[in-house]
């Protein structure tokens, strides 16, 4: 059941390393869209730095409360490419990651760490360039006392996710590509960001979007009417 | 009626060029100051990264939550120099602006975006150097399936913004001047600028506020009483 | 009592200067640690600058909200090396303190502020390199009509501070240091940024914190259990 | 120009008789419906005692933060039948109204309050009956040092509104209806309840909304499929 | 994938009524305790009136912000006993669900709504007595202009729901008991309230949990010191 | 130091008990006032239910996130007329108090509980008349595996709070007296009351409080323009 402690699990299946480098491409949005707008984080998922990225298979913490153990626990459990996803069981800012941590998870590998906590030492962490998404930066330190499970499925910021789905983070926030889903996905994201280019380029030549997206004829059926200037619009408005 | 949806407003006035490049030499916060400490947004509203600043006229949106048709619809509507305003009719944080409609915008002439939901693309906004002030970073698409309007007057961020109106914007937030106070305003952020620019001057050569402003008599009379030490405060604090 | 209003004390003792300068040489959280996990401000104050950072002696100032007059009482009062502290009679957010004021207080020799409600100017702020954390950016002007208290014992974001005590602050937030523990605080700190370089080095080359810190009996003892793979996990989360 | 201070208008127009009764007879979500959904205050907006309700027109005040003097100065603007609607300067929570200004707004015909800041002495108030919607509810007093204004328009939670407008509140938060509106917006309300009234009588006795309402082959083009069961959706989400 | 749009699921198997029966019996924090602390919706989801309780199995709906077009098509799903309940694509409180919603989904059966979006018509559901729990009470209404899914996997408030897990919500918040746990799950509550029942007699009786639980070594062991007064505790406080 | 863990004092002084007694006749807002308007906690502190009043001396107690051991601590140390008051060591909503510690506390002679975090069984709590301030309602288990520490002083919700001092809490929230100064509080109060309630009889005869107060000569000399109308009032906001 999710959110149950006591369990770490050795071996887990990952996300395809094709389909992880495609997707590594691609920007947090774009990805978003081309899987039909699922997967996103809450938005209150912020980069400890501007300018952050990360894109990896991710290992699962679910944790308690200011108890940072299975960080630790995690940590034997990173192979080169991971990003740590680590959800609570219940709301708390506590800065259960720094700079120490970041240390052990880069000599195992890992590429970023994604926290619906706090997370702390975010100037050795930005100096490090070992990217972080986090609800808080926080100092506070936390216990080790309480176990929770590693590689688990888990609830992260209102996300589903299970130890080997793709995790994807930038400026923009986080998304979770699941693993089976994962071909699908690059390949969806790939065709979106070809036909952006196009789109960009006519709009950077001044077209509107309501005429590339041919939206005149909904709009008008969707009852938006014109009015020349503001006179007309007072009009309008005392009808 | 605020809040009307369906109506597009083609031709609206705009505060005069004069004013809006007066305007534009000064800060939000000494243009508040200046006007009478009236017209700000919201502390929510962030801009997308440091040092983002923009001063235009606006160009008003009102939009429904997840849908950003509108800012389609606006597209058309711009002429350089403006700044595009976006209200919603419930709070709401999807990613309603990206770098395709950033492209659409800057070609159109459009100098920056405040909007009262989410941005997203914004690390490529950011490269761009196309600023977006907003209550959220989130990467959430949006549909494109209700109308909302253009160009009619809006609320964003608790404050009512006309079309046509001077929208400043800077680290310090956003403030919006009526256009028909855009002179008068200009004029009193150039005054209130002066006499700031010798009152810093004081200040730095170590002259205390409570001098240059004469604040001694006012704060005694109001019941500020000077104590020598912690000893003496301790016989205060018993009192 | 605290939170009295009316009271400006002149002269109060602070943290001796030995100790404040070993204390700058460490961040936040590892001070915090050091000290047994207290004196941690709230988390939602936040620098106003990425790389902010400041260590020095407070002086403290109580306030009610959207009025900064005391922040010009307590200009008299800052000495080299000082960081003003202000707390509120209630929540807050209006800019109370901008360049001019970070120019007094520079002049005055300040080194930085932590103020429980808004700053604005922050432009300024970060090109003048004056740091300042604050509950919110907010260029708000503010009134002088309501005294409140300088160098009196404050709570600041849950944070009881008294004159003199040593304040440091960087990107992970704000911690306060009594003034009558600051030696014993930063023999601690020292001795932990020993201890931590240590720990640094073997995690770095690949040493787990499990067996860095001997976490794995007490692991087990607390009923963590690990499974070999994802079918092992599926028969554990049926039980 | 909205947020000025220094003006307390005498005398106003308020929406007639009539459509105040009408209105007064429908719940707040009838009548932001048949306005066309618009009107509406924040969600944060909360009555301080459950089945409050008021209807009545507006007396508009313009406060400061941490200020209550305007709320005085109201006092000798209401008439019978007037509700006091409050918008403050920036966002604040303290307790600017009790039970000796709601004896007094009582004494004088007014039938409630609505406060974008907190309410204070409501246990007093719930006997008193007297109702009020705010944003907090805290004992924290208040000065009476700067003055806003009353009787202009004014921003409260989110919404523009003139004296004289209708103001309708209930358990769900308040509406606003411009006077001018107010009389087609009390036949809209009462049409609109006529049909709910048939509507709720088909629900009661079985027939499912997408049948009264003819939904099912807008959904069905909108793209909703049906699957029979379980493993029908397995195989639909796989894809 | 969660969060796919465009299905509805006709049949869903659902946990078995006696143990459904049994939970119903309990309490929130009951069940949350005997499953081991998981199942738990954010503390966000609060009734809409004092003594809210209801206890069924899931029909789960997935809808976009500001749209509840999902809602009539669960009606068709809803079955005697359904508690319904709803999750959405992002963070929203529009009003969705009022009392002609109620009306229909209790001429179905359903004995109750949790909903991760606003409700309205509140005063009129407490007069029916329906039961919902929500994230927020909001008149706004909503358009049907987007499809999402019903009887899929949802996340609501933080938590996964699958179609036809038990619901059990009162004043203390909502949890989810998995379908094939409900079994164990309504075992372990009755056994933990019986047992709850022998250590409130001898809590009331004035027995310490200390010793009715044998705390006592566990504390000293964790370092707790007992001191006999104040002026020992300085002594502490200042070591 | 403040939040340090691992102290429990066994016998404190409390507030002399005439002073409780007259404190126990008034509300939090008018103590609040007597006092100088100090010792309020923050306003995100409300009652699990309306009419909850409390009045009593403090017993103090510093808990860690999730961890609700020191709450059974607590209970020994309480004598008849206590009121439990708990401060966290960072900001955390579980549930840490229910029916069970209800049952003991109430055995023990308490009269209440102010807890800076969450709180559940809050149906049972109403049942049973015992009144609870929290911040959040939440179901959330808690573990005992921390030590914090009773009977030192505290910061809860802003304010510090030492053992003995009086805590009062109604439906506007909760006030600390400290316990030096109750007896002149106490009289305070009584003043303030005898004084309000003459002010209440002019009020509801109809008087202003303009005049019950003399407040237009300063309203006047602040720069209140009185205007007769929204005609002239037109002419004030052009200029």
């Amino acid at each position: 059941m999710i959110g149950q402690s006591g369990i770490a699990v050795k071996h887990v299946s990952r996300a395809d390393a094709a389909s992880v480098a495609e997707l590594a491409k691609h920007g947090v949005a774009t990805i978003h869209e081309a899987m039909g707008r699922v997967g996103l984080l809450h938005s209150y998922m912020r980069p400890i730095y501007p300018g952050a990225a990360a894109c990896g298979t991710a290992v699962t913490i679910f944790a308690h409360p200011g108890d940072n153990w299975m960080l630790h626990v995690a940590a034997e459990m990173l192979k080169p490419g991971d990003v740590a996803v680590l959800g609570t069981s219940s709301e708390n800012t506590d800065g259960m990651f720094g700079d120490l941590l970041a240390t052990s998870f880069r000599a195992r590998g890992a590429v970023g760490l994604v926290i619906d906590a706090g997370c702390r030492d975010t100037g050795e962490l930005r100096d490090m360039g070992f990217p972080v998404w986090s609800r808080a930066v926080h100092a506070k330190g936390t216990v080790k006392a309480t176990v929770g499970s590693v590689n688990t499925p888990i609830i992260c910021a209102g996300v589903l996710v299970h130890p080997g789905d793709v995790v994807v983070a930038d400026d923009d926030g986080v998304v979770i590509v699941p693993k089976q889903h994962a071909a699908k996905a690059a390949a969806a994201a790939a065709a979106s960001a070809t036909k952006e280019a196009g789109t960009r380029r006519r709009l950077a030549a001044g077209e509107l979007g309501l005429d590339v997206y041919g939206m005149r004829e909904a709009l008008a059926k969707a009852g938006l009417k014109y009015v020349e200037d503001e006179t007309a619009l007072q009009q309008e408005l005392q009808k």
